[in-house]
């Protein structure tokens, strides 16, 4: 990759400075502590991967358990009036209010999965006060990216900068490992856009049913992207000009929060599409991020895939889910504890007196 | 598939008539209440797939969260002596030990997940007495398969009633989930003669590397496995023929748990090629038996994907694993408490107030 960070912008220039390459010699010796476990080497595939590039992350061969957060973001778009969804734009805050009170899917992930949710109104179209929504609106909504830019760059930078100030945040109060969640009615047309903007790709090839819109639904919504990105003219390697002309407000925090966890030495799950290109903007603001993200799960939109091999990520799960939230990514929580577990407490060879043949 | 009860052996009838298929209007049933939940309609894709197929098996559209046991059955292997593994047979008797002393991956694995591990001898070389280990020997280690039966049709018996035994107690003391979890250095031979003899399928396209042996070990492997299913000359649907021709004293405990769990209405997670190799005797036994069954993951033996595509399953999990001992298993378990948990804590559409378009 490029390393694109003398072009960006002088805002984020001390944060960027911070961003460090993971410790690659830490990530050498993690795998020479677990082929000394009691196992065949390398017989645990991806979940010693995973185990050492965490490591490496943390710049340790003792990582410990890392206690895991949630951050899910929630914001609404004006690309929505282009009817590119099967939902009415009025679900963002009810479902705002659901993660709220406890009932929605992330709630009883996050749960089972033993992680903080924190919930944020990066910008919805109607406020919503409640004690467990953290207030970071850039504004009521994203504009229409099909008739101009969805929202300034100044707005950009702000949304960024909430996300970089929250894992500043969650990591001083001791998150080790962050999971990215989003909610928005018509998120995947702006991360469509996104996709089609920074990868670069055809609208075509990056939109998908999204919550579940129909063909005829699909085809407005492949029309609505290529308008966007059309109007907008964004330059494919300038992810604060893709997220200002054709992005979400949520999806821009949340490409702060992974700058900020890889400033923080904090690994990042990536969800699914959404956080997906709430990713490829952070990778493209400072491509070094990219080495602090972990990918839970590929999802069903097409993008996805795309997605994740410009981010070089492999998907540790594939459950053909579409939901987002941070569903994937609260449900990959227990496979990167087990990975730290077996790093933390497997028995050695020698300590177990078996037989290494160093097979 | 084929109903083979009738051919079964009369030791087994009573036990294969408790076991009835999974009740498909539950199946039903529970996928609409998923589908009150607020959430695009299968948006959360194998996660709801995996609630409703536990909800048929436990007859109820309220599983609630079952208990997860985990049962770990050791055994030796005659076939090692043709040169088949990495390591060599005193491995075996030393696992055992890091199995009752809490060293062990799965061990670890297990605690992870909350689950009770269950130890078991079920025919090692040299007896190991241990107050973690569970004695159900049929016999020191079988006999070489290339030469002759591994183990009488009795021994073949036994081996499979101690495991139906171990799960029906398991299921009276409240076990609600089982894995299979399985060790014993040249156990990839025999599963691989099992499943050459009851897919059928040719040696070469169902031997792999098992825990580490070289491209040599491998090709002495492929002849190993070739004469051991000509010796024994098995009928590629009669299960309990081939355990005994070719099988191993562990393989047909686990085959046992499998029969039991079925018979008693608790899910049973296979893990890899090995206990792939015991749900195959189990299905042939009561190919019923099968729809109790749900794959953990996809090991690197090549021979794994022919057995679960035999058994009709999808494995959760691809994270390219070749260790046994019920890893995989364990690392799927909470996928499951993911699922049922969405199952009994999600929110409806009416109780969050949220707008239900059907999509």
């Amino acid at each position: 990759m490029m390393d694109r960070r003398d072009s960006a912008p002088g805002k984020f220039a001390s944060l960027l400075a911070r961003i460090q390459l993971p410790d690659d010699s830490i990530r050498a010796a993690t795998q020479d502590v677990l082929d000394r476990k009691t196992k065949p080497r390398r017989s645990l595939g991806k979940l010693e991967d995973l185990a050492c590039r965490i490591s490496a992350i943390r710049g340790t061969t003792q990582p410990g358990m890392l206690s895991p957060t949630m951050v899910l973001a929630a914001g609404d778009h004006g690309i929505a009036e282009e009817g590119v969804s099967a939902y009415p734009q009025e679900v963002t805050g009810q479902m705002l209010l659901n993660f709220a009170s406890g009932g929605a899917a992330i709630c009883v992930l996050a749960r089972e999965a033993g992680a903080r949710l924190v919930v944020v109104d990066a910008g919805t179209v109607a406020p919503i006060e409640h004690p467990a929504i953290r207030d970071c609106r850039v504004g009521p909504g994203t504009r229409n990216s099909t008739k101009g830019p969805a929202m300034s760059r100044e707005e950009a930078v702000r949304a960024v900068e909430h996300g970089v100030t929250i894992a500043a945040e969650l990591a001083g109060e001791g998150a080790g490992i962050i999971g990215l969640g989003d909610m928005g009615i018509a998120s995947t047309a702006s991360a469509s856009a996104l996709c089609a903007a920074l990868l670069p790709a055809e609208p075509a090839d990056v939109c998908g049913h999204g919550t579940g819109v129909n063909e005829e639904g699909l085809a407005r919504k492949v029309d609505a992207v290529g308008r966007a990105v059309r109007a907008n003219a964004v330059d494919g390697g300038d992810g604060l000009e893709a997220l200002a002309g054709v992005g979400g407000f949520e999806i821009g925090l949340l490409a702060g929060v992974a700058l900020g966890c890889a400033a923080n030495r904090v690994p990042v799950l990536v969800d699914g599409f959404i956080t997906g290109a709430a990713a490829l903007v952070a990778a493209r603001i400072a491509p070094v991020a990219a080495d602090y993200m972990i990918a839970s799960h590929l999802s069903q939109e097409p993008g996805h895939r795309l997605v994740l091999d410009d981010l070089v990520l492999d998907p540790l799960l594939q459950l053909d889910m579409r939901l987002g939230e941070g569903t994937g990514a609260a449900l990959a929580m227990p496979l990167v504890r087990a990975s730290l577990a077996i790093l933390a407490d497997m028995a050695t060879f020698d300590d177990a007196g078996v037989t290494d043949t160093g097979a």
